[in-house]
């Protein structure tokens, strides 16, 4: 864990009588992370939930206003905050677009050869971290590339998924068409096969965990970047019913943090189900 | 409330089923503020809890990352997140430092004439937004200004009064020492008249209600700049004993929206006992 040719420590808070910790990971890949944890836990190994933020955000978006410390430490669950995008990569028109490039890596790994050097997020989340941490494993994801991540998984490395106003069908709506074009050879057509939630769930035909909350005055939601409703059509289609796949629509909310940290406490007793 | 003369509304945001609203003030004090109300209320009249932030801090800090909204919610108390200072006073030198001016107004009002024109926070905040808000009353206040202005008030304004990390004995500390020799024309000895809440404790015969926390790590503290043991010492000598006057020192905490965020729920418990 304290390797300090692979880690650095930047900061250390004390936070709900546990210990928040940041890092500078310092693999080709240069992005730092959050990491949380509680002065206790119920469980032999520490449960490890894992927050994939959205679009334009850091590792410091979801640990500074999503108010997962309080319920996480009640539950003994320790939480991981990465990046969502390499830093500093150097990729012509990177820093052009908020939706592309950085601050937007979509938990892929890039096959257009312009980003597939640095931008491998999929692989910084679902391997580099996880070794590097040396925890229990990582059972839990949450975000878009949460969903994914979650529903692609070969090996079952995560025992549940919830997600805050995911954008559930990418290769139908703007935000993801736009990256995939940019990030991957085949388009939308590659992303597909691994990184489309509505695509992914009609192969799943094993039970799932899976919560999602997203809120009726949610723009991006109104604009058609993140139908919910295709998502669930599939699912159900697929035979996941209520008990496996439960999105809520949740009246008046919006997609900022203040949507966030109003559910945090139900996300985090969701997983607490199948962690402890 | 909604006079568009005086109150220009910015946004909106539902938060654990109330509303987040943010003003725009247009006095000739230009500053805006957040106003959190709940969904409901056990009393009569919402009861409003007053915000006051830190050095840096605007109206979004606590609003973004104390973690007040749950438990307000579950109280049924409103909240209110002014400013730190003035925006765009256009002052000489009003920006060069972080401790002062911008960002610093020390919730005071200045009587250097440099600074006298819009540096009136002290104004601000216990009369143009109470007077705006046509609330039931300002009932409480946090933060160093927060302990000044309980502590000053001739008319019982506030009932209860609680603070994180404060300044408690501003004259006696290079912060303090800075800002009131900026500001007032008297400096230190202006200043321990009205804003110096040891020298106003000790001033103070009748029953108080005071709640402080500060952490054990956190860095202004070991330099000096906070001196809790000072407000303590007067306290106790004026006769309010722990029943009125509690300082809880936090093992291991800083001064970082982390400590605030896990005394939230405690300090707003703390200010519902006396305001519903």
């Amino acid at each position: 864990m304290a390797n300090p040719e692979i880690l650095e420590l930047l900061s250390t808070n004390k936070v709900f009588d546990g210990e928040l910790r940041k890092y500078k990971f310092k693999a080709c890949l240069n992005a730092n992370f959050n990491l949380f944890l509680p002065s206790h836990s119920a469980a032999a190994h520490v449960p490890l939930l894992v927050y994939l933020a959205g679009l334009t955000c850091t590792e410091d978006n979801g640990a500074q206003k999503g108010g997962f410390f309080g319920p996480a430490a009640a539950k003994g669950i320790a939480l991981l905050f990465p990046d969502t995008s390499p830093r500093g990569a150097g990729v012509e028109g990177e820093d052009k677009d908020w939706d592309f490039g950085v601050g937007a890596g979509f938990y892929l790994n890039a096959t257009n050869p312009a980003f597939a050097k640095h931008y491998n997020m999929l692989t910084h989340v679902t391997l580099e971290l996880p070794q590097v941490l040396s925890t229990a494993g990582l059972p839990i994801v949450c975000g878009h590339g949460a969903l994914t991540l979650y529903l692609a998984s070969k090996t079952n490395q995560y025992r549940s998924v919830s997600a805050f106003s995911p954008i559930c069908n990418p290769i139908n709506c703007p935000w993801g068409q736009k990256a995939f074009k940019g990030y991957l050879q085949g388009g939308t057509t590659e992303a597909a096969e691994q990184y489309d939630a509505t695509e992914l769930i009609k192969k799943r035909t094993d039970p799932v965990r899976i919560l999602i909350d997203y809120g009726t005055a949610d723009n991006f939601y109104k604009q058609g970047q993140l139908l919910p409703e295709n998502f669930v059509k599939a699912a159900r289609e697929a035979g996941h019913d209520e008990s496996q796949v439960q999105v809520r629509s949740q009246d008046g909310y919006d997609h900022s943090y203040f949507f966030i940290s109003t559910f945090a406490t139900d996300h985090i007793n969701f997983h607490a189900e199948f962690l402890l």
